[in-house]
């Protein structure tokens, strides 16, 4: 029989073990409460409880129990994780790179469509329609090599500003859409994004405001080529379209990048359309959510007639198929991420989500 | 003062609690013996210490530090991980896909390139060249949906045997690799295969076998496109190359599907080459490892005239570069894992590694 001390060390022993294992498990990964999101910036009602309650019925077992690999979420980012108003914030770095280049192109002084942007008429600049936007795009996003782009792309967001709000471009996400994200990472989703914008454009950022690490991004992209410059391997952007991840191609995209399908999808627009489709059509428990703009205050108010972000068909199979339409006005408490203010300038919150475990933003 | 009552409650308590979270750390993910590779399939050897000393040194604070997120290990799969010889196994897919359509084709008995394979004469039909090829490519791997086509992978994989060994074809995986991945995922990497294979002839099975899960499989792809039929959605396969994910191929579709440069990378063939060269090119200790086959007996012996995995360019480059060459013969106890019997029919075992801690095999 074992004597008191003995006892006594075996306890410390299995004590010290105990909060040795809680320090691991907050280092490392998915939060042991699961089930549980706070949400703080939602207000009560219908989009907050479905969400909650779709979370808490993959998690637990159950017949609807979803084991961790297979929990799969996927994101469009404009107008869903981020603002996309009055026009696309890829748009905006185009327009500047555009400006920027023309010092070394005297030529574009009289050229079109670039002619045009120098002195700011981007409608002119676009009456050239595909060709015009295909030869503005290429220009500003190819013929370097990609770890060129992604400095190009880290440099502008580092201090690119919206022209309505004065917001960096960054700290106008979502910010009851961050919450949403770790919440989903703390319940073991691993959070995708799908996205038509360009890939390379969002890699260089998204992980440190998303928490999304640049092997979860899906997006639009231009071919590339594999060459060796005096030895070294570089690759090479070319003036080509590889990919177009919009629509149809989102659900091709995932399949060509993830391989499984999804159990939840987040979209606004025509454009996740599909997506949402994709993902409804496994089976299982799955979930499908729409971000309807209807708050012109705080933010912006379109829907069926907007050429940014068009919701229209989607907005109609929605009701048919039960996806979660979110009512930004009546949903969401804050719209943007708090800014805080150090030294002189503004700077974005990491991963913009104040009061979220650390530890949930980079998860999955 | 607690009572001794109260002492014992609290100490089971604690136990209770170790008990608890080293469960959870079991079913969760990365071991906590950082930099620890037992490796016991490997001979001792400068290739084996490579791989510890290179895996201890990321691991470890200082300046070769490398962070988890970015701890990227990419493997081809052709003779890197599983074997390849007399040729490709997706070949012998193919090869067994058109016996089984051909009941519902009598008139490939007498129409090329399928009347020569039929009679068992793969010579004969490859005489047409690439044409050949492409057409009985895409008659197996094309015109069905992405699930339909899934099944039939696995349906095949799970009985399909290696016409020399007997075994399974997902038996003659490399026991010495497998132990690899699963070191390099409880030291906190991501592992990939980047492949020439076909992207959807892998994932079916990768998971089960590696441990790698689908959205970490990059591949040789053809086009699909988003159809619904009947109001559900499909992704139907079309006879279109996509993508070539071989020799220049791997550093653009490495690109592409992870966007950061790995920090090791192993191959087998000059079609490991340029991936290797790209995982070299990146700032900060970096790891390249060839498995060169080299036993006759246990395997096979084959490098710079080879058909199938010709290794000679990368042989040459890889003493310049530094790279560590795998003597197959010399520095591996054993090529493939022990075949558990159970009832009346072999089974592989669960990720094939019969000796490494089951949580290290699906961790990363």
């Amino acid at each position: 029989m074992k004597t008191l001390g003995t006892r006594i060390i075996a306890c410390l022993f299995a004590f010290f073990l105990a909060i040795f294992f809680t320090t691991v498990i907050e280092a490392a990964g998915p939060s042991t409460e699961l089930g549980a999101c706070s949400l703080p910036s939602w207000n009560d009602g219908a989009a907050k409880t479905s969400i909650s309650e779709f979370v808490a019925t993959v998690t637990k077992e159950g017949p609807d129990f979803v084991p961790p690999a297979e929990r799969i979420a996927v994101f469009d980012n404009d107008g869903t994780l981020w603002a996309e108003q009055p026009m696309y914030f890829q748009f905006f770095f185009m327009l500047d790179r555009i400006k920027t280049l023309a010092r070394q192109h005297p030529e574009w002084k009289t050229q079109e469509p670039f002619a045009s942007i120098l002195k700011g008429d981007v409608k002119s600049a676009l009456a050239g329609g595909e060709k015009a936007l295909g030869q503005l795009m290429m220009t500003t996003h190819a013929g370097m090599t990609s770890e060129e782009f992604e400095k190009i792309v880290k440099d502008w967001i580092a201090t690119a500003r919206h022209p309505k709000t004065g917001r960096l471009f960054t700290e106008m996400v979502y910010q009851p859409m961050l919450e949403l994200l770790s919440c989903l990472r703390a319940n073991g989703f691993k959070t995708f994004i799908v996205s038509g914008g360009g890939i390379e454009f969002m890699r260089p950022w998204s992980e440190r405001v998303y928490g999304i690490p640049p092997e979860q991004i899906i997006g639009s992209s231009i071919k590339t080529k594999y060459d060796l410059r005096d030895g070294k391997p570089v690759l090479i952007r070319l003036p080509e379209i590889n990919f177009v991840d919009d629509g149809p191609g989102k659900p091709v995209g995932i399949q060509m990048n993830i391989g499984r399908h999804p159990v939840a999808a987040f979209g606004n627009s025509d454009g996740d359309l599909q997506m949402l489709q994709w993902t409804s059509a496994g089976t299982g428990p799955r979930f499908g959510l729409i971000v309807h703009h209807t708050d012109a205050e705080r933010e912006w108010a379109y829907d069926r007639n907007s050429p940014i972000g068009r919701l229209d068909k989607a907005l109609d199979e929605a009701q048919r198929r039960g996806w979660i339409i979110v009512d930004m006005k009546k949903d969401w408490k804050t719209i943007f991420p708090e800014i805080r203010t150090t030294t002189s300038k503004t700077v974005p919150t990491r991963g913009a989500v104040g009061n979220v475990p650390a530890q949930a933003v980079n998860a999955n």
